[in-house]
């Protein structure tokens, strides 16, 4: 077998650990935590169906594929919970490590296009990247709304907290920003987030 | 909130569901079955990586698509394992119900497009088709090829079982065919895979 395709299949048999990575959402229809491949898989789909919300016209493949592998690098450096401080100080330093040894498994121009995709998304300045990023905030206030606050309610979130970490929607789509408050306030008074102050 | 987000909304809240559909094949890196959601990640991951030995020149986009969405209809009609013949005679039937039922959650454009990709891949006469699904062909392979024969073993699976079902690998691409040629070949030789009639 040539190299190139040898290096290509043990890169995609490396990545399956993704699928054992677990993320502190529960998927919406089952009593587990959703893993980081289903979450990918989720958040793909999420931008395709939506993207006619995106605030600037957006290059829909590269979208998908930074949402694709945004998460990739969890397979060495875990999962860091969003409202962990401590764990975010040096989650980039973590991460980047597992990007360069991830995607140094593969023939030198995939590679780089993985890595500057994940950087490109790490980054946000672009309107590919804040619409992508922009999902990958959405999709756990969809899921703890539908789940009577799970994440929320364990690790006593107020919802000061949901809405400052997730403002950045805006920055990919006002429409959806407008609609992850509404949530944020319906969950607020169904009782299932706590309101800030109270 | 408007009509338009609402049915996208409730619709990717209804896929949630294809996170909890079990395939045969179990996951490489854990003792546990794949799920059809994660499945659809890494065939996306695989088409983005393998394009490169596609037969023919190859829409990316249409293709990452038609991965993302090819297993939804499962959600109603279940998996069906790809040795039953009797579970393969009406499974057209009970999957195009279910590509109506989901697909017609959406706004009519997309509810259009979504079945329109499905349908396309189900055809296999495109070049994106062909090749979309020379990678739902070759992935299990690989599974098995890892996991020791897994699927194989537990359905008393032979050699030509796999050639046969899997030939129109060669469709998509005449590259990854051989090379899944090599890695059944090579079971045989480890013992992993039923040489037929022996």
């Amino acid at each position: 077998m040539d190299e190139t395709l040898e290096s290509q299949v043990q890169f995609l048999i490396e990545i399956d650990k993704l699928k054992t990575i677990e993320r502190r959402t529960r998927i919406i229809h089952g009593d587990r935590l959703e893993n980081d491949a289903e979450h990918s898989w989720h958040l793909a789909m999420m931008a395709f169906i939506l993207h006619g919300h995106a605030n600037k016209e957006i290059d829909m493949l590269k979208v998908i594929k930074m949402l694709l592998v945004h998460d990739l690098v969890e397979i060495d450096a875990g999962d860091t919970f969003a409202y962990d401080t401590q764990g975010n100080t040096d989650k980039h330093e973590r991460e980047l490590k597992a990007a360069h040894r991830l995607f140094g498994m593969l023939p030198e121009d995939q590679a780089e296009e993985l890595l500057s995709l994940w950087m490109e998304f790490e980054t946000k300045e672009t309107p590919e990247a804040r619409f992508a990023s922009s999902m990958d905030r959405l999709q756990p206030i969809i899921h703890n709304h539908q789940n009577e606050g799970d994440t929320w309610q364990k690790y006593n979130i107020t919802s000061d907290q949901v809405l400052n970490r997730n403002a950045e929607i805006a920055n990919g789509s006002a429409t959806l920003w407008k609609y992850a408050q509404q949530i944020v306030q319906d969950s607020v008074d169904q009782g299932i987030l706590k309101q800030s102050g109270s």
